[in-house]
């Protein structure tokens, strides 16, 4: 089969074995694959796959199953599907077991749905599970117009929360239009002034990529009983923490990858997403927002997009 | 009245206006009062009481009800309690919010039972309900000596936890006795190996007393999706936070005081650790342990024991 594999930091297309079913594993064959800022860190070098995981980038897709293996008793060739990968999404055939499988939701197409499986997975975990963000709470989400922002944005206001976004002022009005109640262009802005005087007293729960650089003004940006999730680390992972501001908030600062979790964990959150989020997409109330499709053999062009940062909401490849 | 006042950061007896019961409160006329590091740290000018509370020390006593405010309905003149307090427990009266009050538990003199809100609530509400240690996990308490630390052991057990402590080796023979599984002296060996090598992982569940010293050590301590309370910092308020560390762990750092919460809060906590710990005192796998009762009017001298820390579990003062 054809895969795009990492050589010298570089994304380039090559045909590998093809991938095999293993014991409680389907084979899918790809639709459409998503990409995320994790398979940007990948290829640079600064997120190794973990041990077992496939060696290819890629943590979602969508298609349909094309086999079986041994131990699978409730799934079958044809289906489709979407899901939750732990590597090897830009393939054209991809192995998963059987407990990081998705529904395709009602009223998508295959290829819409997988935009899905990475940030549902990823923002249900840590704001909703971890952080309990509930109705009538309020959710700052740095770097609205990613992927991830994206949706949290529209998770967060279908679970009755109030959301505060940061991203540039290019985006505002399609993030408005997602359902988010502020905005705040962190080029001009200071997210922690605007945050305050959003509610009076700050966000129950931050979602943040920038990491180091934005660790403490989350921290002053944070309601009492705060919780901080840290995803990602684009502004460095270093930075001193005043326990003393942290204990004043009785806040928390929580940091969690989800590709390493291991597969009894995944399994776990993907049920509950299953259970919990897809009905909200059924609805209408949470929708993929896609920027573009682009072919997977041009997976380089995909990469320059999300390091652009221009793109709003999630890009995929297709096969 | 009588009550212990800080002057100059000095601990003196003054006659002071009587305590009142307002809305919501009843006046409890002390028995013993408990002696908290957070009192210590009030004397030195560190820890403010927050907006509304005494300003007289002590944020824990068991005695007799001798008033009842407006609006409190199912309480009574001779009633004996223990109560958690924001403030004021080294008096001879005390006004606190029903919500505050706690029976005194089956089997225990009311002495004795002025050695338990403090820590139960503080140990409760971190290490349980946010930091979610269950049978099976492992908990690492520092100071297992302290009355925090004395009480963390046990109740760790008595959820059928594995629990780790640091001590000074004096210590340890007592400790063991609380049940106990794994005694560190913290002057001779380091905490981080002999925790990975308890389990082979390391600890699901920490609870801190020290803060910036520790801080790393403990992150590299934590098992995956390990959780860091830190209620205590004495060694320090400020240290480098390793974010990737943390995401390694898939870990979260908290910090709290309790008596800075909103009388809510402190109300929720109270009345979970009615339903759920006072059965564990009542049943005997949680005991008080308590060093020492010590005359109220020389709650300086209490204070420099606690300071030694050469004292195992609690001091009380007696009016």
């Amino acid at each position: 089969m054809h895969a795009i594999v990492i050589e010298d930091k570089k994304l380039v297309s090559r045909e590998v074995p093809d991938a095999e079913a293993g014991d409680g594993e389907v084979v899918i064959d790809v639709t459409a694959a998503g990409v995320n800022r994790a398979d940007v860190a990948q290829r640079q070098g600064f997120y190794p796959p973990p041990p077992g995981a496939s060696p290819y980038p890629g943590l979602e897709c969508a298609g349909v199953i094309s086999a079986v293996g041994p131990g699978v008793t409730d799934r079958h060739v044809g289906e489709r599907v979407s899901a939750l990968l732990s590597g090897g999404g830009y393939a054209e055939r991809v192995a998963v077991p059987v407990g990081q499988l998705l529904p395709v939701p009602a009223g998508l197409s295959l290829i819409e749905s997988a935009a899905l499986p990475e940030v549902a997975c990823t923002v249900w975990s840590n704001v909703v599970d971890r952080d309990r963000l509930r109705k009538g709470r309020t959710l700052l989400v740095h770097g609205g117009g990613s992927g991830i922002g994206t949706f949290a944005i529209q998770l967060g206001k279908a679970l009755g929360a109030s959301v505060i976004a940061t991203a540039r002022s290019g985006k505002h009005e399609a993030l408005r239009a997602l359902g988010a109640d502020r905005l705040i262009d962190y080029t001009t802005d200071d997210f922690v002034t605007a945050t305050r005087e959003f509610n009076g007293q700050g966000a129950d729960v931050i979602l943040d990529i920038v990491g180091a650089k934005y660790l403490s003004r989350n921290i002053e940006a944070l309601a009492p009983n705060g919780r901080i999730s840290v995803i990602g680390m684009q502004g460095g992972r270093k930075a001193e923490l005043d326990l003393g501001l942290l204990m004043a908030k009785r806040g928390s600062v929580s940091s969690t990858s989800l590709r390493a979790r291991p597969a009894g964990d995944k399994a776990r959150i993907v049920a509950a997403v299953a259970r919990d989020v897809w009905p909200l997409v059924e609805a209408g109330a949470v929708k993929p927002v896609i920027q573009t499709t682009i072919p997977l053999a041009q997976a380089a062009e995909a990469h320059e997009l999300m390091e652009s940062s221009d793109h709003l909401g999630k890009i995929l490849l297709t096969p």
